[in-house]
């Protein structure tokens, strides 16, 4: 879960740390190091995590899974969420952006929907509360999936054993088959997406022989650079919002200027450029990086971040032993068995593969 | 496994046999049904068949199934197998053609994926010998995956854990990972593919129970009115090759007239508007109909392939028990659990967008 005052207490804690990049690489006393990660971390739990006001059962579950896979939830019938936020690599599209209706990109890199649950909001500008809302947007989205609510719906009430799912995953409504309740089953099985067992959460939890030397070295810069100031607690990062170029602006190339990023959300200007730290989580598996998808490297992005957030110049092996250390955020992989979806009755609403003109 | 054989009685028997399309409902006498569709009909064998030559083992259906779901073997990284053959959806993409590299639409419907190594080739117009050849189709046309062989090697190359089970798939050889074990071991994972315990299979195998009086009836008609001449065998059709309007061409709205179907294979006269008659296991799921796509409506699919290759008219009862036949060929789907694929390298190809223009 998610602790406010977790994150607090550890942003000060780092503030009042000296940065100690040039550290001799002193053997890593793990007593030490895992005390101190502790102090900034928690492992992805083992017990599935449950949304507020929508608790997790089987059939929604099992209807979210569903729905998550079904491409007739855009219009064109070809793009699912499992499109750009693919279960078999990462739960991203491995793409700078994601391309939808008409081939058509969109302005932002495809987050990981791996641990989304745990981040304090979704999306890159943290525009949606939680995973319920934030899965009603691609489906409307036009340069996305292109529908409309009503299509959904439509699609939906055509199939009965639609109608027969969505009444037994919301049992004692009177009409099931809702907007609200196609995002609520979608975040319910998003929930189960959860990635416990990384190689850094078993050391958390007192393994030290899981990590090796470079890894731990790689934890302990981590921590003492700064990275862990926005990249901490369950999800290393994920938890709060900053500015990319807190001590120095990247290039236009990796921060382009006409996305403004949480500015567009708040209004507010100390919020331009302001985005949610992303979840560290199985970053090894979501390059390309950045809410501009424009790195594709691991070390490479690193090196940006070090530069723009902390204004460092990190050594070349101290950058290798942080991407060591990220290495060890990749937990196990979800096991989903591929759902069979209904077949299309006489009143299923056809595929629509025009694009409307640009204005 | 396919008997041409078979085929051969069952087509001379039918041809002997005279078309009883008026016939009173009689009730059915099971023993003769029986008797009479296993002279026709093979249930789908619960053993997994094997493609020839290309042993089926556990290390080649698993690397078979990741490369299945592979977006990367697409140059844009957004097509998989699964996109167009959907394993949730009657392997199948649901649409009247498909919709490939840069929003581009082919030329015909996606057969689909299930059941499809029983058929006597591969493509509407038979132009694959084997799974293998075809999957190499798709991955190359510029309309759908619009990669390269080289492409393809580049990306799997690029990535250990593929070429470690390449080398596991295909042990012995020196230079495992080629694009023809690619294709092999989609094949061998497309050889899974089969959805056995279909009621229609049950009643073959002696299960009264399993069929009520009209989806009899409907076996009955299916046969006695002569749909069994081209959809016969364990498919229930992909056996043989046939002209779409036997009797009567239907109207280029189905038919399109610049689609000569296997005339562009056989360069023969005698093929135009040849097609492959298609398998109509589980076509009850893989609406729209016909290689064009056109006719979205089973009941209305009976009804011009009677007009069409039977020149016969059925009353409306007639074909709602035909229909009420086919739904009983809906067999088990497949129980595949989704793969995790290897993350990209820094050599990995990065995804290609672009759309060349056309000539």
């Amino acid at each position: 879960m998610k602790s406010k005052l977790a994150y607090a207490v550890s942003a000060v804690a780092l503030l009042l740390a000296t940065p100690a990049l040039a550290q001799d690489a002193t053997p890593i006393n793990d007593e030490e190091l895992r005390a101190d990660a502790q102090l900034l971390f928690e492992p992805i739990p083992t017990v599935q995590p449950a949304p507020e006001g929508n608790p997790i059962t089987r059939e929604k579950v099992e209807l979210g899974k569903m729905l998550f896979f079904e491409p007739r939830l855009s219009s064109s019938h070809l793009f699912s969420c499992n499109t750009c936020h693919n279960l078999g690599i990462g739960g991203v599209d491995g793409l700078e952006v994601s391309v939808g209706h008409g081939w058509q990109t969109g302005p932002r890199n495809a987050p990981t929907v791996f641990n989304a649950f745990f981040n304090i909001a979704q999306f890159w500008d943290g525009r949606a509360a939680d995973l319920a809302e934030q899965a009603k947007g691609p489906i409307q989205a036009a340069v996305e999936m292109n529908a409309t609510p009503d299509r959904v719906l439509s699609v939906l009430n055509s199939l009965p054993q639609y109608q027969q799912r969505f009444a037994l995953a919301f049992p004692g409504e009177a009409d099931p088959v809702t907007f609200d309740n196609v995002a609520k089953a979608i975040e319910v099985f998003e929930a189960t997406l959860i990635t416990p067992g990384a190689r850094f959460d078993q050391y958390l939890e007192g393994n030290n022989a899981v990590l090796n030397e470079t890894e731990k070295q790689g934890l302990r810069l981590f921590m003492d650079s700064g990275c862990a100031s926005c990249h901490n607690g369950v999800n290393v990062g994920g938890g709060e919002y900053y500015a990319f170029g807190v001590v120095e602006q990247p290039g236009a190339d990796i921060l382009p200027r006409d996305d403004k990023g949480r500015f567009a959300v708040t209004e507010t200007a100390t919020d331009e450029y302001v985005f949610r730290a992303p979840s560290l989580r199985n970053v090894a598996l979501t390059a390309p990086y950045f809410h501009s998808g424009k790195v594709w490297d691991l070390t490479q992005a690193v090196g940006v971040m070090a530069t723009a957030q902390l204004g460092a110049e990190l050594e070349g092996t101290e950058v290798e032993a942080i991407v060591a250390f990220l290495h060890t955020l990749t937990g196990e992989q979800p096991d989903v068995t591929y759902p069979i979806l209904p077949p299309n009755s006489s009143t299923t609403p056809r595929p629509e593969l025009i694009v409307p003109a640009a204005n």
